[in-house]
């Protein structure tokens, strides 16, 4: 998928925010949603989407869902940062296959680092999902306290 | 460097905000500014910082600064893809060294991605300025445009 396309409704991450498939939620609210990665990069990795824009990428999202997007990943980083006290922390948004995005609904990633650690390849192997659940309740009983 | 940390008002960008260090400025405006990475990792690897805030990070930068430096973003991106033509486009934020942060102003990059080309280095191997002033040239027409 180029950057120039017609945004699908069926994309895993719309049928997330319509209830038609499960995540890992962390935080929800009328204008954003975060979920655990199922491909995690390193121990926290967190993505942020926005729940009104259909949009695939950064060159067609609304100014508005932008800003909420990105305050919702200013929230969340500094929720993982308290829970799992990282050495570091990655923003990152994909736009076009070339450039690493695989799901077409615009998202950012949040991927704590630890000092010494390398990061695991986008997308190349699938969590425990024990230990995922183990890791929202933390964070969501973070994000309640 | 780690996340916590006071901000030192002598790091460069602080000094190109200034205008005591030069820089190859693509845009500007009361609340941000954007310009070429020195140590590009793409052909037309943008930075885009804030102004006003004196945030070494995610976790330190206020609300209003982050949106606008957010969507100054999407409008510097827009700009690249319409000039370069890349395949994708990466968009990233790191906070702390080890998650890769070498200059403590909070800064986005946005790195176009054209297929089959791999990513440089991060701060590995200076660009000829002449190339830049070329690329700057270009892009500076491109926004006026």
């Amino acid at each position: 998928m180029s950057l120039q396309g017609t945004y699908d409704p069926q994309n895993i991450f719309a049928m997330i925010i319509r209830g038609e498939a499960p995540c890992y939620k962390l935080y929800e609210d009328d204008d954003v949603l975060a979920f655990l990665d199922l491909f995690p990069q390193s121990f926290g990795h967190t993505l942020v989407i926005p729940k009104k824009a259909q949009a695939r990428n950064l060159l067609e999202i609304d100014a508005d869902s932008l800003c909420k997007m990105t305050l919702a990943v200013q929230k969340l980083t500094k929720v993982l940062v308290d829970e799992l006290q990282p050495d570091g922390v990655q923003v990152a948004q994909f736009n076009g296959a070339p450039a690493g995005q695989t799901v077409f609904h615009i998202h950012m990633h949040i991927i704590p680092r630890f000092a010494g650690q390398g990061l695991g390849i986008h997308a190349a192997q699938k969590a425990d999902p024990a230990e995922l659940e183990k890791l929202q309740a933390r964070l969501v009983q973070r994000i309640r306290g």
